[in-house]
């Protein structure tokens, strides 16, 4: 791991080349996924079939060979032991209930003049949610996903998740079953996003398409992205740790090896205020990766981008947290809600020492997607508010178009565009209304 | 005009072909773009002056030449007209009325285990609005792009406006008067989204652009899209008019212009339940086409894109229009509310005959930046909301990561994170922490 010190004269710059992280998007990846796009635009179910056949090395004769419905679901989850189900049904409720509270609601009001004006919301159509497959199956993310959308109120959930082999997973399926999941398509990559994106015979057109997923994923999503929402593509996942040196340091030490474990692009950044204390999570750490059967990704993780870094005191922590606008921040002090307040910038805070990122990424209600490389600093967590939309309501009286019509006529005689304000004019008492 | 009637068995395929609408990237502007963004941010100002007096016909020797501070849009402001100062400052406080009900604001609640969890809002620190030059300078988009920025509290708003050839426009800066702009530079094209996405020795790097712009403009939004935030890339303008017969056909005919005198590309439909209508609306506009200064760009509008679509009943033209999910749609109607009701997908609804839809494109208040394209199936207009970011809170209680920590510690082992696991079981009580 680097070793960052705030009064040396250069921390500004090795903290920007930590955190330097650039995607470059590959030509080459962005010719195969507009080829798979246009093609599966073209033939349908017949393109998707023959794709997920070659990529998936599965046998798929025709589409119900890719297709669970409700009951599979629920199958899936009735072969799970009872602690995975009780968990799952725990996480999916808590997480449900955070997200109630996110949803938004219609207004209205009526002016002076009797005009009425307001904003109604309504939850998208139908949604698709794409899930990877093979190792990085988590069905957290599922919950996480769906649940959302699930509490927005959208008509039909889609979910995509391709089966490697033809290789089911029931806690994947079983978390769907969970999170309002209304049916599922054995399908990825480019393909299942053309097909969500442009429909085929049997795959519904969505309005809009989340979750995570590979480089091809990406650049598809990218692709589609205005035929259907998306939402963002997310860069590798990162951890800022301010501490106190009030948290055990074995605590800490295992939260960066939490966010590390994801991959080795992943990464984690301690900020203490005392150099004693990062030796003591320097100590804590090199004891416990023994344990640790992920050890090879933690440790290249943290050799390629993990830092500690030594600050004045918490207010310049606060600081380097706001520039930095790190996807999950904790706030490893005491009394964090004081220290909370001067954050501007984070995807999620976890307050206090028994707030490990873990149970926010899991189960405590919040959503674990959240943006990534400074992207807090003008984007949000993933909610119930990215599956409902915004309609503008206005509702002039006729006396308010006596006033608003004065105005606008002004305004768009100014801009040269008559016919905006004959529109307006006509609406005047004592127009010719020719 | 297209004629269409919902009884055609070709209906829904004529109806897909008068919407379809494909914005190909052109690959020679994305390479422009792509190496005038890597120019700018490698050599900054120097860059940016070069840029602009090559595209602009300008002579700046240095960014001061570039820049206008408060001063000068106060003075701007000053030397308007006192009816178009009025209008301006009308459209101004009726926009930052409605658009500060749309702010949202911080909440938390503490669950029965201790726990408290929440969303802080905060607003972006920093943002630019790109303004076009020339005949496309729309003061009402300065404020339509400023205000919500103005309302979020937004740190700084920073306008970049091309003056071609020098030519300053006196309403665009009295109109960043009225709206709350910080500054302005007096540069465009894909050099100014460069210089606010990656910043400059003189102009700061902001957080998220917004604002309408050409080809150029677009691409390179595209392309900084991740660096900032970017509103969305709009296409061509819609409206679509129901009318049940009771409005005035000449105000339908010109509401209609009003939409087709934006540009070629434009697209104005009117949907109505009986032919006599219909033809009433066609010959209202045949007569008042001559009045129209922009009479050529109308008509090529109304030839290109427009329609005219005889429908069965306002049930099934609502049906139609949220298939259609238009940008601007106009209920032309007695009731509007309860036809409203009916309306799932459109940017905005303007209800009744006297909303024409240029009150609102001015000062009813609500913005006129609005989804096109379909688009608003899944998205919103631009708001209050897009310049504020949530993050979520968490503090865990000491019980209540006794109980999250064993629900998070099953899935975690069950997706194979070890060291997710083991952050949770170290904060349960009786584990040795080691």
């Amino acid at each position: 791991m680097k070793h960052l010190d705030t009064r040396s004269p250069d921390f500004q710059t090795e903290l920007e080349a930590l955190l330097a992280f650039e995607t470059a998007q590959d030509p080459k990846t962005e010719q195969i996924v507009a080829d798979i796009c246009a093609d599966v635009r073209r033939r349908g179910d017949a393109a998707l079939i023959e794709y997920t056949n070659r990529f998936d090395g599965t046998a798929a004769h025709n589409m119900t060979d890719l297709m669970l419905d409700q009951n599979d679901l629920q199958a899936a989850f009735g072969r799970l032991p009872a602690d995975i189900q009780t968990a799952l049904k725990t996480a999916a409720a808590r997480v449900e209930s955070y997200h109630r509270r996110q949803k938004l609601e219609s207004w209205h009001y009526t002016d002076e003049d009797g005009t009425l004006l307001g904003q109604k919301i309504t939850p998208l159509d139908r949604v698709g949610i794409y899930v990877p497959g093979g190792k990085a199956a988590y069905p957290s993310s599922v919950i996480m996903n769906a649940m959302p959308a699930h509490v927005a109120g959208v008509g039909e959930i889609i979910m995509v998740v391709p089966t490697p082999r033809g290789e089911r997973n029931d806690i994947v399926l079983a978390a769907a079953y969970t999170a309002g999941v209304s049916r599922v398509f054995t399908i990825g990559g480019a393909q299942a996003v053309a097909a969500l994106a442009y429909g085929t015979e049997t795959v519904p057109q969505v309005d809009k398409i989340t979750g995570p997923g590979n480089a091809f994923v990406a650049a598809a999503k990218r692709r589609v992205f205005g035929v259907v929402g998306i939402d963002m593509v997310a860069g590798p996942s990162e951890i800022l740790v301010i501490a106190d040196g009030t948290t055990p340091a074995e605590w800490v030490a295992v939260d960066l090896f939490s966010q590390a474990e994801h991959d080795e692009i992943a990464q984690a950044v301690l900020i203490a205020t005392s150099q004693a204390y990062l030796d003591d999570v320097q100590t804590a750490m090199e004891r416990l990766m023994a344990e640790m059967p992920r050890r090879d990704i933690i440790e290249a993780s943290l050799a390629n981008r993990g830092a500690f870094i030594l600050a004045r005191d918490l207010d310049e922590a606060c600081a380097i947290a706001n520039f930095i606008a790190p996807e999950h921040l904790e706030l490893s002090v005491e009394n964090p809600q004081q220290w909370a307040e001067k954050i501007r910038h984070a995807g999620a805070v976890f307050m206090g020492r028994y707030t490990s990122e873990s149970l926010g990424d899991y189960c405590a209600g919040p959503n674990h997607v959240l943006p990534t490389s400074r992207t807090a600093r003008f984007s949000s967590p993933l909610g119930t508010y990215d599956f409902q939309k915004r309609s503008s309501l206005i509702q002039v009286s006729e006396a308010g178009a006596q006033i608003l019509g004065q105005t606008a006529s002004i305004l768009a005689h100014g801009e040269g565009l008559t016919a905006h304000a004959r529109a307006a004019e006509m609406r005047l008492h004592g127009s010719t209304g020719k």
